[in-house]
């Protein structure tokens, strides 16, 4: 069976990739484009993609629905408008794969009863990279038996934010499962400041800038005359598209919304 | 509640370490100490432990039982007596928590449901380092949705074998989960044998001996644009005994026999 | 004092990193290109460059440096064409940065002897990338105090040989300050076919092959007690470019010819 | 030749082990032993050495150079002796390698004098692990051609200070080299304080305390598309042993004072 795609924010940098990948994917069929431009044009008239790519682009979902018929919507747009698209695909028992947070709790309380209702699989997906998921899922068992965590995360020196979103989700998902406690020496001193990182619960998280860095993160837990070390490395954007890929194929076996790849792992 | 503990193997390097473990921690009592020499004698008269050490060793198994009322007893001899004494314990509902491995499968068969039967837990256990088990079961689960996996273990340079028996567990753990497949480049060439390492089922597998290091390994996995690697370093035998005292915590709570900690992380 | 540069092969993957570079780079001038097609045309005419870029394309390399007198020449082309352009570049007092390896040893010896004669600097580098250089170097000397070796590179699985070129070059300058001798134990027996890497004088080379990765090295060295590891990740092709650039620099300095970036790091 | 050596300091936790190194060592022959204590016994009588331990132990070093006429004093004693030690055997004519810090300029400058003067040999190095030494002397070297660089030290959590004396040392050789620079985003901010660590003219130091660590650090070096790293893992004393027996053989062919292991390297 050949699952029927439809993608909003194709233009996107998420969404170009995404357009790419289902195209070329066997079992997966493109068969729409929503955007709030380009309308009744195909995507290969747009400049940044193969002149082959002859998938008709719509800005009413409800049209686009009806005429293309697609299984999943996968948005990769802005929150400003993902809920609507969200809310209006699964009314219409289109399953969705959803690429942005954003949501705001009464609208994931809304979707989710929606999905129950309808039966219909939604996915809310903050993170398609399953390796930087796998990461921070086997961290959170990790940190039920080692119980001592510090976290390095690297990036490049244009990132603007420390810790990152991602260092900081892996500590949140530890806490979870450890209480808070101190770690290091009781009398510890910092002759710099600074030097033994953010506290998070006791956790230590620490942020490498450095240009040459794309991505990566280790989680460390130390246990006596041991150490447990989970890393990931990101190098590009195509680390995405096996999650999306995943996400496609997982959703249509759904009857609820799932918020995490880590619960579907 | 305190746990009553005896040991078989207390003069060995494992069974030294665990000794000092169970005496020191809070919620265990050390009642006795199996062995074939020193009987009538205590611990605390042989040199290698501590003065203070007052446990009377046995050679008599169901005396040691019927005098000391143990309701653990941890197993860290050799594979000659380990079966006779796991079975004799469990006959009188003495839990086991056992080290060694060497088990024919007819044994385990008959330890199993013996255990069964009487409803007495037992954790037969060839790795006790939480780490290193946490590295397997994740690499297990990682492999999954990462087919493309190479092993990379590193040891001492006294080591005799290689790849080392962790390395070709975990290969094996893998295998479970992952269809044989070919890894590299299809036209592939070696210009110098072994490079690309051994074979298992199409993951490679490398053997790293230095002096200076312990016992280490990292499980790598790729994808389109990303790598998650899983490492253990374990850097002396105290890294086995933070397991030994979970499986003897653990195994209060089993009605039955567990092979392979892995199964009650 | 800004350094007029003219770059043959400034089509092909590097020479068009290269001529970007080049352009943007305080303290350089891109004169001209060298190309045995597009003569008399200029590079913003070509679709892979950008419209401002008003460099004329020459296939003359004498008319070329009469007309635009560049202080130096960036031969990224073939080993075919490389040989009789550096000679004539020398021959007109041009300085030149040349990427490709490829000289037999005769031209080599010429060129030498021509650079001296002339007084007219010339850099042959077959790698530009200044942290793999680094890694090479150090690994060098470090191996004269820490004699044990082994080379872990890991590459992208379309990578077609193994060891990499790099593995074998570190390989090889180790070779020249460390006698051939057997590592690991001297029983050691591999229970796996090619556990133990390929041999080179007794150090160990693994060749690592996994979709993701791009192109990294680690050289460990291990010790009493201790290890050395030093490892060099390039992530893209930019990797090359801060080589490029010293290499025009640092020519203007030299009156004769240099073979390898590690000869002036 | 066989070089005499005899030591100070032998009782405590470095001397014991450079007493033991020394003996088994081919080209060495231990002489004496220098201590307040246990005078007139021999190293053989003190219950932290074997038996065989035939060393004659003297409080008073003029006699002990006297009788047993030692070309090379080890002198792992305190600071408050050490400067007396070395300044007497260097007046007469005794070599010294000095593994304690603490000397005051002044003390230096006489030392450095007298061993100039009376042409003898003396190496004074704060850190006998060659490999720590390398990975500062690489670190430094790598510094000037990729100045963006991030200093990870990782010890157990009984470690009171942060960062350690190490990542200290190295920011300060790295600092020689390079100019004091922001490195990171123009804007960055921390969302939670301290996690880009500790700041040292630019360079970030972090430091991570866990329990089953024992002495490691990493030097990161950024540049355009790619990343240096060199790594020192220091897993027990033996690490040290290396360096003394380097030290007490190179300090034969010295007649100056050498401060640092990283300049005899």
């Amino acid at each position: 069976m050949t699952i029927r795609v439809a993608i909003a924010g194709a233009r996107g940098k998420m969404g170009s990739e995404a357009v790419k990948t289902v195209y070329k994917r066997d079992g997966l069929e493109l068969v729409a484009a929503l955007d709030y431009k380009h309308v009744g044009e195909s995507l290969s008239e747009l400049e940044i993609f193969p002149p082959n790519l002859d998938v008709p682009i719509y800005t009413n979902l409800t049209q686009l629905i009806s005429e293309t018929t697609p299984d999943v919507l996968i948005d990769l747009t802005n929150p400003d408008s993902v809920y609507e698209h969200t809310k209006e695909a699964m009314l219409h028992n289109v399953r969705t794969v959803v690429g942005t947070t954003g949501f705001t709790d009464d609208q994931l309380e809304e979707l989710r009863s929606l999905a129950k209702t309808n039966k219909v699989g939604c996915i809310i997906a903050p993170n398609f990279a399953i390796g930087a998921v796998l990461m921070m899922k086997f961290a959170k068992e990790a940190a039920k038996y080692l119980p001592h965590v510090e976290i390095i995360e690297l990036h490049h020196d244009r990132k603007l934010d420390a810790p990152s979103g991602t260092g900081k989700k892996t500590a949140q998902m530890i806490a979870e499962v450890r209480e808070a406690r101190r770690q290091g020496h009781e009398f510890e001193t910092e002759t710099m400041p600074g030097a033994r990182g953010a506290d998070f619960e006791g956790m230590r998280i620490h942020s490498v800038r450095l240009p040459g860095l794309v991505a990566h993160q280790e989680v460390l837990f130390g246990g006596e005359g041991q150490m447990l070390t989970i890393r990931h490395d990101s190098y590009n954007r195509e680390s995405f598209m096996g999650g999306v890929v995943y996400c496609v194929e997982t959703v249509m076996t759904l009857e609820e919304l799932v918020y995490g790849l880590e619960n579907i792992l």
